[in-house]
């Protein structure tokens, strides 16, 4: 019983029902310091939930629960079938710190790179615009709609995304998406059911993009990311690439223009797509954004975009521009999958781009991002001088790089300890932190470095 | 070539670019006239949409888009990775005949048993529901939100089902969905990967849901439906039954309480799942609705609801409740594919359910869909005397047994020259014309009941 074992000697899950907080927050929270702290060791299969729900007599749904937590935080890895792991990734990087840091000490300062800044949402332009879907609606849209998305909202995001991107965008060739989440999900499914069987990732990469793609059945090839963005010379046969050109996640890097060539260049060679997650795309501070890369792709883009990072994550609205053959194919798994977005919703959106909102709400915001992260540069300069800091012409995160024998858990947990979360992913051998500024406010950034630069020094 | 040789022989597709309508509107009707017609005979494989496009001298997109929308519409099936066949049911039934009216005649009277009554959307109260969720939602729920769906909105369903269909529900147990199509592509996803291979499914049933099942590696075990629901004695080994005991789609009938009990027994005897499909629940006539199987299920039914017969399909927002140990996989699976359900629409709901809106539109409209079922069956008796007429007790549409040796294609297509939208469907040998009411006037049902009966009399 190796995975009894486990829990017995390394973990020691003692739940307290006198603690006032409930099981499956405890049960959280010892699997999550375990693993944190190596004692649970990547890859150890974990026991199934119904074996450790008897062992620790509490309702299946606890354990059940509680993995599922894990796994959403990154902690822990679920194959269908098979027995849920320990992540690999897991004690040195990912999104882990948030969870702990909830319970180590309230968060003062949140320099996590997760979205949007939540508290700049145009209410009041959303609800009058949903004012006006709800008032111009013939009631036929509110029946089963369209599974590529609504007609109105395809005419006006063909429109807005050529403009702010250099898109070529066909109202035909787009299909609305629940997000770039469900758009990797839908092509992942299609490509392997083709029978594609590797797609190309940035190393280091966002891990639930990965995630998704392995869930498909999808082997990854990942190439290495310098700060030129992806390394283009010997880019190996896969059929597709899935890249962030535009601010490399998590390095921040720009995709170089002369490797922005070089792959559509294999793409051509090698009869493949790429896969552009233009996911915060709109935020570029030096200069004009530099446009898709899906604008000299010649039909082999496929281009992602959403409102996660413009207006809100909440909202799970984004869109896809595909090479004309796939976008009836696409629509159809969309359609099969969920039935299509919410009309409302797409109405409201396609209101608010075309009343210019979403242009009004982006330059206010690029300007508020721009003086944040000039701040953040800044207050880096004074209290970590030796900081290699990356990845700030664009987005909505930089890099600090620490030192090559750096502690990095240590890190984080002594800025967990001084309220600030963040989060670190590793790189060519050393850690990243990686340091949002969309969910502070600009006076607060001070602090919260100099908590930083205390807890990188220990 | 045999592919191609059905299109030069038999389907002889001409496009007519001085014709004014566009291409893919053209090949769309010339296909779907081929397969209604018989020219096209179920099972043949469709050439390439890269081969048909060469042929005609035009752009792909126009092919797959042409497809694409045979396939929504039943017309064409299209499985993963082979090529695109005419469907087996289509000629006869399905909901074919909606695209095909548009075109031949304005619909007058739309009998298509589809959605809720789309002129009835409370409008207002959604609108002031929608102003309340977004001036009381936290910035925090304007990130990315839990998988399972918003904890307000799983509090207020587990009381609402619990309430008004006497479902047993946990708001931990309770999983957020865009509808019973995503449940139903989320759960046969879950269970393919854990081994199942087969399901039961009700003979007639609903077509798009058994494709779902399909799409995902399952095979249907077709169990005959009759007056009292789904025949429970010699129910085959299956992993799970998909059913709707409320109101059987499409035949109408409601499960018979010695055969609810035989369904569980099953479901007990062979470690199965039972998937309640309560589409239209919420409309019983004769006297208060049948409580969900699940309420007596003790843990083997997962129960599907949604609001696209109560409110709107438009708004994508339903509900599994489910077994403890699922609903974690299940928010996992959901997870995965698009991130869960938008933030602002779930509270929506929630508010629109907790200040008794969705109470007062039900009773509403359950007097408005009951006086309109009323007026159609007697003018049934008045015009087809001798037609037999189902499922009257609950739902929003009864059926009506054709003469055997009915031509229901041809019935369907007078009606439609009359301005009559009408599906209709197989059972026991037999043609059903299914007969929606919830988007036909209770001042219109007089005249296209005439205008049905003389289409039924030929």
């Amino acid at each position: 019983m190796d995975r009894v074992d486990h829990f017995g000697r390394d973990l020691f899950v003692v739940l307290d029902r006198e603690d006032g907080r409930p099981l499956r927050v405890q049960l959280e929270e010892q699997l999550r310091d375990g693993v944190r702290s190596g004692r649970l060791r990547a890859g150890t299969a974990l026991p199934s939930t119904r074996a450790l729900a008897q062992e620790l007599g509490v309702a299946r749904g606890v354990v059940v629960e509680a993995y599922g937590q894990l796994v959403a935080e990154g902690f822990l890895v679920a194959r269908r079938g098979s027995a849920t792991r320990v992540a690999k990734v897991a004690p040195a990087a990912g999104p882990a710190p948030a969870a702990t840091a909830a319970r180590l000490a309230p968060v003062r300062f949140d320099l996590r790179p997760e979205s949007a800044d939540r508290g700049a949402f145009p209410r009041r332009a959303w609800l009058a615009a949903t004012r006006r879907a709800l008032a111009d609606a013939p009631d036929a849209d509110l029946g089963y709609g369209a599974w590529a998305g609504a007609p109105a909202l395809r005419a006006v995001l063909a429109a807005y995304l050529g403009r702010a991107r250099g898109v070529v965008a066909d109202p035909d060739h787009i299909v609305v998406t629940a997000g770039i989440t469900q758009a990797i999900a839908l092509l992942a499914g299609l490509l392997h059911a083709r029978g594609a069987r590797r797609v190309v990732v940035e190393e280091p990469g966002f891990w639930q993009h990965r995630t998704i793609l392995q869930r498909a059945g999808l082997a990854l090839a990942p190439v290495e990311v310098d700060e030129r963005g992806m390394r283009t010379d010997g880019l190996p046969q896969a059929a597709a690439a899935l890249v962030t050109p535009a601010h490399q996640m998590p390095t921040g890097a720009v995709l170089a223009p002369e490797r922005r060539a070089a792959l559509l260049d294999w793409a051509t060679a090698h009869d493949a797509l790429v896969i552009e997650d233009d996911y915060d795309g709109e935020y570029r501070y030096d200069r004009e954004p530099v446009g898709a890369l899906q604008g000299l792709g010649g039909g082999r883009v496929i281009y992602l975009g959403s409102t996660s990072k413009t207006l809100a994550p909440a909202l799970r609205l984004g869109w896809m521009v595909l090479p004309g053959a796939l976008a009836g194919a696409i629509a159809d798994e969309r359609g099969w999958s969920d039935g299509g977005s919410p009309a409302l919703d797409q109405l409201a959106l396609a209101t608010f781009i075309e009343r210019g909102e979403l242009d009004r709400h982006l330059r206010r915001m690029r300007l508020r991002y721009r003086r944040r992260r000039d701040r953040l540069v800044a207050a880096l300069g004074d209290h970590l001088p030796d900081a290699e800091v990356g990845g700030v012409a664009a987005g909505l995160h930089i890099t600090v790089a620490l030192a090559p024998d750096a502690d990095v858990d240590g890190v984080i947990a002594r800025a967990l300890e001084r309220g600030v979360a963040v989060f670190a992913t590793q790189h060519a051998g050393r850690a990243l932190l990686l340091v949002g500024y969309a969910n502070i406010d600009e006076t607060a950034i001070e602090p919260a470095v100099r908590a930083l630069a205390a807890a990188v020094r220990g």
